[in-house]
């Protein structure tokens, strides 16, 4: 592989120093971006995009041809493992991810196998490997996978949910059937993973984006601890580097010290924690990513860099900081406004 | 006004020693009961419900007539201001509420008066009469509004929303629009609120549904900033008694030391919260109110026995704390599972 000319990301996970912030975008590659749209018109459906490596790798780099990112994330899903233990994932237009055949019972779930990266879902691995010999050493390349308990509520509710009325009646009435289900996908995530890093993932994330809707109690049994299992199982040191591992619950602010007791390097904060106070609140032990709120992109251009410069002035001086939006890009954002927001984040951040 | 029998729910307010713990649900007069919906049938849509006194008074008073309730909340709905100020709310079956002219420009904002309860929403201090004297001093009874940043985003959106991208929009990019907006709501619901204090309502709860969806910079100035002026407002004192106020910010749980600090007597919790945390953190400066998922509710009755107890153990000896869901109670809920989550709470509550 060749030599990394931009480790900015890799030193500011590890809480080393940097010349600048490092700032990536969760959902970078997206349908805020023209260049993006079109190549998803000429695969068809958003799966024949994933599961297509050479337009997979194009529209993971359409970014960082426009912006000065410090990463690159691998363009995918985070519910191709459900969709890989046979539970047909599709998309209907207007409306989220659904499943075919969603896990509602005690048989659905002893059926369930964990999956096996290399003959399940060698189109992701196939994306990271291609993915990463176009980067050339540009920036590094993130993995990533949704959270056992993100997972399972898109498998139990067999789409996106307000409330979460099926997955949360399991967790309470068959709670030890939801921990059969959770250990399953905490088995394939460490897998699908591990694969990704062997692949050349970098570092990777883990995406819980349902742990906030749970109570204190029950997101410590039913989410962070299958996390936690996943930290536990990941190979951490891979191709001459220690491998970063971040864990972003959205809506998990008030967790933030039993996220960073996991033992990941990085926890990616929303919009609704303070990053300041989030900083005084974990120390030293681990480095913060975010925290933008998306909205922000939709204002003028002096106000997104008001905005950048607040939140580089919360977190401060020292290392550790990561510049990201609280959540992912929505796709009515004005591209000429991300290029304020990235070059607002270097033009700013030097001073700290 | 005859006489109050139970008054276990005022001095928990006020966190005085009581024999048991206090209980109440929002939404308690709800869907999920049978005897609402032959009533809701009768009076045809929700709206219609809401506005005439003597069947508002009827739904009102059912939950009682189940349940060990320590309190009663005025039926209603949180956006009977934006009607007032002439919106046009109505109901889609299915849907959300929804507006038929919502607020988007500076000439919209304008053109919205403060409202003049006594004129404008003598509907809603009716009930309160009506209903105070049906109750005849069993429990207290609660007035309620929606907070000012909660009405803006139904009014801007028109209906609700996801991620409240024109709201934002606004608030980012018209900051001085925005507050002016929330300024003449913060005026109405201090007329609102005292309209219902001066009709019968013991108590008043304000309901910030969506200030979880704002940033901890934008909550402190668009959403919490108004329900200070709101909190400063209000009739202090009335018929003899201190009327508490109740503060309930959804996905609020990293703010609650600021919401304290407005002057109010109690937080609403939702279920994310540690009780056991936040009343380490608040101190003895407030009540809290709350906070289990309502979709305990779900499971079997031995599930939401341990649930209750979990929680009377989190908050633990001492004064100051009122049960509730952490949200309103769903429509799915069988009505047995909630008497048996009522006696659990005043069975167990005891030996605290």
């Amino acid at each position: 592989m060749s030599e990394l000319k931009n480790d900015r990301f890799l030193k500011a996970l590890m809480r080393q120093p940097v010349d600048r912030t490092p700032v990536w975008m969760m959902r970078q590659a997206g349908r805020y971006l023209p260049e993006y749209r079109a190549v998803r018109a000429k695969a068809g459906d958003f799966m024949s995009l994933c599961k297509n490596t050479e337009l997979a790798c194009e529209v993971t780099l359409q970014p960082l041809e426009r912006y000065e990112m410090d990463a690159a994330i691998l363009f995918s899903d985070i519910l191709t493992i459900p969709d890989a233990m046979g539970l047909g994932l599709y998309f209907e237009t207007g409306e989220g991810p659904k499943f075919r055949k969603p896990v509602r019972t005690e048989a659905d779930i002893d059926a369930l196998e964990v999956i096996d990266t290399a003959s399940d879902l060698s189109y992701v691995t196939d994306a990271v490997t291609m993915i990463r010999r176009e980067l050339n050493g540009r920036v590094p390349l993130i993995g990533f996978s949704g959270s056992p308990w993100t997972l399972a509520t898109y498998m139990i509710e067999g789409q996106s949910s307000r409330d979460f009325a099926r997955a949360k009646t399991m967790l309470y009435t068959q709670p030890e059937l939801m921990h059969q289900l959770l250990e399953k996908l905490a088995l394939s995530v460490i897998d699908y993973l591990n694969a990704q890093i062997r692949a050349g993932a970098q570092v990777v994330q883990i995406f819980d984006t349902w742990g906030g809707a749970l109570s204190h109690a029950a997101y410590a049994e039913f989410s962070l601890a299958y996390m936690q299992k996943i930290v536990d199982g990941l190979i951490s040191h891979h191709d001459g580097r220690d491998v970063p591992v971040i864990l972003f619950t959205k809506g998990g602010g008030l967790w933030l010290e039993k996220m960073a007791g996991t033992g990941c390097h990085a926890l990616g904060l929303d919009w609704s924690t303070d990053i300041a106070a989030a900083k005084s609140r974990v120390g030293d032990r681990v480095a913060l990513q975010g925290n933008m709120d998306p909205a922000v992109l939709r204002a003028d251009p002096a106000v997104i860099e008001s905005q950048v410069d607040a939140i580089l002035n919360g977190f401060g001086a020292g290392p550790g900081h990561i510049f990201n939006l609280g959540h992912g890009i929505t796709p009515d954002i004005n591209p000429d406004h991300v290029k304020v927001f990235i070059d607002a984040v270097h033009k700013f951040s030097a001073k700290y």
